[in-house]
């Protein structure tokens, strides 16, 4: 994102920005706001109906089961709480972060982005989940396929499902989705996830609250642009690959086609969360290995045609 | 200026922009510092030898007379000051001015710009000059000079020469030069006017005492670039055109080639400060109307491409 930001804003600097996984068009209306949530979704589907179905169920239950006080005794057993949850939010969330980043980093190779986690992490959880017998708890079911992304090492004695500290340091996008990077997002129906809404009215009091400020929406709209972007770019600008993998949520708010001769679109089917600029392993996929080549080449090109422009002079 | 800049931070917002006698390179060290200076000594010089030689010689002498109490009331009355001056110094401002501003609005027809004034001002203030017999002083023929400029329409009894009020709203624009507009301007010694060199830390000490700031010498090329224009713009950005007359000395500091092709200079050798943006009149010379006509097939081009990416959708 401030990549592509950055070229578009500041030419005479930067040659030319490449641009993964950039959900610049994640603003406003441009993209429909239950995107991000329907993609992940769709990532676990891809691998099995069942697991889909499985993780849609367990929200309910585990509401159901942490009304009362012996249910979430019982409930931070099962999911070896370090200490009983107040709250069976807390459950979920935890659930639903586990199932949310390992879509983002559902990379073909075994990585160590978010977790340490092993190739195509998705399709692993969906093995764990479909490898349960027929009846089996679906609360066990969801806690064995989210223990994949909290303890694929295996050496986690119990989780911190509340109060816990900021691993990936997170704390700060807070800030910014209170200021200038409002990104609203919904959960719909269709997803696996409980339905979750999304009014400006409320976002704003509740960055009040915490903050003390209010989102600017339309900021970065106004800055960078986005709505027709392929029409203003077309004829302005140059020398940005947007690159995206479609099993990334974020793709879905990115730049899938190309809008110009430099203002290239390179999308993989199976790719994840900037995928393509993580280190070349010995197990990458041919079309990684071609998607970096291609990356390379234009990055070549632009350096070619600015010798070439200098030697004119 | 602002609206080249406009053009390129917000391509989504703007179609394109017609920045008429806009000096983008008039920063840091892209453009000469004495450019301005020469160019106006330029445009009396090219009207008369005698006017510039008379022009360039009145700053010597009038310091010289004016050093004394006896001096300054002399000069006064010669200028009809309204009050006794206090310094020669302000004679000296009130004819660069003069001189200053009739070359910027040397336009081809009477205009009412900065003040009203015949067609071609600088020729007529050259007539003046070279219409005074042999021998004559050199203080009256610049006086009658300024006086083109201040009172051309002859209604004037006598001029504020100091602490006057800012007929034009120059004001504001101290402030912006001692933050982010810092143009360097020096006058060489081949100019009319005496010479007057140019510090960052003078003008820096000279901003904290008047306003309390400290200019951002490089901010302007930092955010909208200038170095090396033709070669970054010529592959990023559309539709801008600059156009300058030469006669204005704002001209040396402006875009005079084309950068692409729709990014396009329009100059005209006669041509001055944002001539092609004043009203038509029936005196027009027929290179202004061409001019304008120019301007508005470039920009009906703009609005058709516009519209047929539109239609593509």
């Amino acid at each position: 994102v401030l990549a592509s930001w950055f070229r578009l804003k500041y030419p005479h600097v930067a040659m030319g920005a490449v641009a993964s996984s950039a959900p610049i068009l994640q603003f406003d209306d441009i993209t429909p706001w239950s995107s991000f949530y329907d993609a992940v979704s769709q990532d676990f589907k891809s691998e099995s109906l069942n697991c889909f179905r499985v993780i849609k169920a367990v929200w309910d239950v585990l509401d159901d089961r942490g009304s009362n006080h012996t249910g979430l005794l019982e409930l931070s057993k099962t999911f070896r709480a370090c200490k009983t949850v107040q709250s069976a939010d807390s459950l979920s969330n935890w659930l639903w972060n586990a199932f949310t980043y390992t879509a983002m980093v559902d990379y073909p190779t075994p990585a160590n982005f978010m977790m340490n986690l092993p190739a195509y992490p998705v399709k692993e959880m969906c093995k764990i989940i479909d490898s349960f017998p027929v009846g089996a708890d679906v609360i066990d079911k969801a806690f064995a396929a989210a223990s994949l992304y909290y303890n694929y090492s295996g050496d986690q004695k119990c989780f911190e499902m509340e109060g816990g500290d900021d691993p990936h340091g997170l704390d700060g996008w807070g800030w910014q989705a209170c200021t200038e990077m409002v990104m609203p997002m919904i959960v719909s129906n269709e997803s696996m996830f409980p339905p979750f809404s999304f009014s400006y009215e409320n976002n704003s009091e509740g960055c009040l609250a915490y903050y003390g400020v209010r989102p600017r929406i339309h900021w970065i709209t106004t800055e960078y642009g986005g709505h027709k972007i392929d029409k203003v770019l077309k004829r302005f600008g140059s020398n940005i690959i947007f690159s995206n993998g479609m099993r990334d949520p974020w793709s879905r708010g990115g730049v899938l086609k190309n809008i110009s001769s430099s203002i290239i679109a390179l999308v993989t089917e199976n790719g994840a969360h900037h995928l393509d600029f993580r280190s070349a392993t010995k197990d990458d996929p041919e079309w990684v290995v071609e998607q970096r080549r291609q990356e390379v080449e234009i990055i070549h090109g632009w350096i070619d045609q600015y010798n070439k422009d200098i030697a004119q002079m």
